[in-house]
């Protein structure tokens, strides 16, 4: 990694500290400057503006995600391990040593901020991650089913709409109510999922 | 309604609104008085402090919660009418025309807010309605398992985190994604999650 990069990369590991505390529009140069001994036109030339900025570190959180989260689960066999393993990297994400995340998910923040704004390059991009993620747990359902480990007529989408919700309880339980049991909780939930994904359909009641 | 009860009322309908959008951080007593046409002072009449307007703000919004989500479905037979219509009335929540939440629900928005933050009368209070509302989950399910509605080795506490995802899962997907299989998507999932309330326990693989 060259002089440059080193330097994007530790701008880029401190917008994302400071907007998880404070959201994507509470970030400045001006502070982040200040917090990282640098000029402000030494920042800019890294990053012509601060909507450049939003999007570049939305993609370091993606790109961190994918890391930490992501390649473990697919290292794993295909199918329910695969699944298992993503979910509990996911239950760590924010804990990582070497991405921590004091104010929590700036995917999840960054949903309440962005979600009732104009179409714009950093909505749009909150947008492309969430879809890439939900493309990418879809696609973890498809191979267990392909496995033979889930029923074949099991929705890979609607799977990714659970497990977005298991976790966004999870990340309520814990970090609001400051709650032991929110972790449990998440397992059990996603046992269930994945029990009723293996069961024959119940049989419709009259 | 007396005069006083009606200005506090439009206050905090107004803060409301403007929270939805800026966060209960970002409203500000000018802001306000300004779009109310009222004078600064003559807010600090009825809100003695910022902090003070944030409570009363999120009182308000769990006030209209109550009234336009939970009783309905408090006024339907116990167990799973009443369940289902929790869920209806839910879905409909911050579309209703006497509360139009622009920003979105304003407990999701608190909770990234408040969530990292020290202990405090805001946090507390966000911490305390979200507890409540959990609390009147549970006690519909115990009343849909003493109707025979529900198993009896259901956990109550275990729904509401579950039925939680599913409400948050639909916000996302709803509001950032802008999906219109949003909802059909969380009933669903209600309804498979109600489904394995209702049937035996899977037998355990070994």
């Amino acid at each position: 990694m060259g002089k440059g990069e080193q330097t994007r990369e530790a701008v880029l590991r401190e917008a994302l500290r400071q907007s998880s505390n404070v959201g994507l529009h509470g970030i400045t140069i001006g502070v982040l400057a200040d917090a990282l001994g640098m000029s402000k036109s030494g920042l800019f030339a890294h990053f012509r503006s601060k909507e450049q900025l939003q999007v570049d570190v939305l993609d370091y959180a993606a790109g961190c995600f994918e890391r930490l989260v992501v390649l473990p689960a697919i290292q794993q066999s295909r199918g329910e391990p695969r699944l298992r393993t993503l979910l509990d990297r996911w239950l760590g994400w924010g804990g990582f040593s070497d991405y921590a995340l004091p104010g929590g998910c700036i995917f999840v923040a960054a949903t309440t901020e962005f979600d009732d704004l104009p179409d714009g390059p950093v909505r749009d991009r909150v947008v492309q991650h969430r879809e890439r993620m939900n493309a990418s747990i879809a696609r973890m359902v498809r191979s267990a089913i392909a496995e033979g480990h889930l029923r074949e007529d099991v929705d890979p989408e609607q799977f990714a709409y659970e497990l977005n919700g298991i976790m966004l309880s999870y990340l309520t339980q814990a970090r609001l109510l400051r709650d032991d049991r929110a972790a449990p909780r998440a397992r059990r939930a996603f046992d269930r999922l994945l029990d009723q994904a293996r069961e024959l359909a119940a049989t419709p009641s009259g």
